[in-house]
């Protein structure tokens, strides 16, 4: 296997309802890219585009090829990847595999998204049917009323009473919010940085104990990252970032993983995959992206990931441990809680976010100091697909 | 690049409306294909799913993960691929990419869709959310008149009057309903062997000069496909069916297109990259499943595939020259005409009917003799993918 180098990445600011097309927002986080890289059109070789609702917010079926068109990047192949909220993940993982494994040179990945647009309510119900449409849907699950259930599950299987699990989530909002609020590309940019417990705790409920403050948002945004082979990184900059480990894994439905939550067992495999392709351990990670769509999912996410002991996320949060200056930075950038969740761009945005990280261009407030090492961590569904990457300071 | 061979090939009948998910139906095409390969899941190490309006006909995201967990392929990666009616395709190609690269060595790949289970005029409303849109579908577009767009084009370009092109039409729909009837894993197994050019003439019209036997069904349906690296292959297999070529491209929108129309830029370019890598001319290919969605498309198709020279392959289908004995067997299976078009798992049931042709195992009365070399040739949206595969007899 060839080493893989993100040579650029771009992102649109991640937003509530806004009136631009999916395809419109990519070319715009695609220019960013192209001059991040110091690339052209001319130079990609295949794309490949996560999205999920494009054909229920905006009719639009197959984004890519007009993305690509819109972009300049004529009669490439274009693949659309659908795994839900690991749709930009998985696209950036296949670019990955076929870069290392010499297939192409040079592709650019990523997603778009306009979620906002459909309305929370709509959004909501929509996205329902990325769970089980035959068995679960119809008993009336939803993604808030899932993440709920992980929850109480993980209340009762480590002994936390609900009302002290409750405020140990929103101390994962908070911090969340205190990144996010400062970040311009967030959608939460100036808003909520002063979220105190008793805000989160007297919020009104979601699906119980989940308050409005323990979900990420529905946002509209765009992501686009350069993925180039070794050589190609060497002659284009002496400030490298590697992609140097990668894994995926799907567990199906979340009724047939029920011996096993509220771990989700397909970030475990999805975990290790990623970690022993890098040839790295957990306490190597200075920062991740993961997957806080709800506050419980972080909790959750930094166990499996080998972070904190289980049971035991909750206080890091409190202690400072999962920030920046702790033991490891979790969504410096805000996170999906603060930053947004434009689904099929999530996971190039979390790409966005660790190259910046790792080149030290973050939003200085957000900075993790002397980080060398970052990772993403992109949930699909109740645990249907899972995806994490690993990158590099290659300098 | 390792040598990449289809080891297993199931598909379900492609049918009208029926009950089961698309899960269930991919589940016995997977079957079927575990079988012929006289393999098992735990053998399976990656699952690539074509699947276009699940969202909308079952309200199913996501299918390629439950997919995976119902076929007893647990904790694997698992992806779905939208291209609209190229996404099955679409799938195998990138299976074949990281196995012939070196990422993979055994991928299941193919499709399921329940197309047919919406309803005509609803499936064709939704679907026409693949052209543009913003610009071309409030204009009133769907793809029966897209074709019949490229039909008037090419009367006037080839000056074949729109009278004289709809016999050679019908002949297309005559040819492909001769071998479907035949078929029993075609949806027209058993009906429309007896059409005339009266009948097709007189039939209603859909969106001129194209009529009812000019275009072909939605279907439900599913495909499978598995996939392995050479040494695989010659350990499980002495009778083996090769790829040896791929090419994809995507062209973006149809209006962007107009100086070229009526031939599909991105088929010249992906058909030429699958020549070029096997190493093959048009004139070697015995037989093809191309993407007869309507009349006119196998016409055009054709000819830009290089087996008939330009305005000429109207002729071609009435002299016999794109049947059984002719120049090449052009969907010797009936194609999606008469086959089916279960829009994701098209491109698998392609595949499944190349291979079955160069093994000798094609229903008799649609097996082309000593076939050596099959192509496949699928097309997504208006010429928003082009995807073509060629396969070879190795033994």
């Amino acid at each position: 296997m060839r080493k893989v180098a993100v040579l650029g990445v771009g992102v649109t600011k991640f937003t509530g309802a806004q009136e631009k097309t999916g395809v419109e927002l990519f070319a715009e986080a695609a220019g960013d890219a192209f001059l991040d890289a110091r690339m052209k059109p001319k130079d990609i070789q295949a794309l490949f585009i996560g999205n999920v609702l494009g054909d229920f917010s905006e009719g639009q079926g197959m984004p890519q090829c007009l993305a690509a068109e819109n972009i300049g990047c004529f009669n490439i192949p274009a693949n659309r990847y659908e795994g839900a909220c690991a749709s930009g993940s998985m696209a950036i993982r296949d670019a990955f595999l076929l870069i290392a494994n010499g297939a192409y040179d040079v592709i650019m990945a990523g997603g778009l998204e306009r979620a906002a647009t459909m309305g929370t309510p709509l959004a909501t119900r929509t996205f329902a049917m990325f769970s089980d449409a035959r068995y679960e849907y119809p008993a009336g699950i939803t993604f808030p009323a899932v993440f709920a259930l992980l929850a109480h599950l993980y209340s009762d299987k480590y002994k936390i009473p609900v009302d002290r699990l409750r405020e140990q989530m929103a101390r994962v909002s908070i911090q969340a919010c205190k990144h996010g609020s400062v970040n311009p590309k967030a959608q939460f940019f100036g808003k909520y940085g002063d979220l105190t417990i008793d805000k989160v705790l007297k919020a009104f409920v979601v699906a119980s104990p989940l308050g409005l403050h323990d979900c990420c948002p529905f946002s509209d945004g765009a992501s686009s990252v350069i993925l180039v082979s070794e050589d190609i990184a060497k002659r284009m900059t002496d400030k490298p970032i590697w992609i140097t480990g990668a894994g995926q894994a799907s567990s199906g439905t979340l009724s047939n993983q029920k011996a096993y939550l509220p771990r989700i067992y397909a970030r475990e495999v999805a975990s290790k995959q990623a970690y022993a392709m890098a040839g790295i351990k957990p306490d190597d990670v200075d920062l991740i992206e993961l997957h806080d769509c709800f506050s419980i999912a972080s909790i959750i996410a930094s166990e499996s990931l080998g972070f904190f002991d289980y049971g035991k996320a909750g206080e890091a949060w409190e202690k400072g441990q999962a920030d920046i200056g702790g033991k490891i930075a979790i969504c410096p950038s805000g996170g999906l809680k603060a930053k947004g969740h434009p689904i099929g761009a999530t996971g190039g945005g979390q790409v966005y976010e660790v190259v910046k990280q790792l080149r030290g261009e973050a939003i200085p407030a957000n900075q993790v100091p002397n980080a060398k090492i970052g990772m993403t961590d992109t949930l699909g569904g109740e645990g249907g697909t899972l995806v994490n990457l690993i990158l590099e300071k290659g300098y």
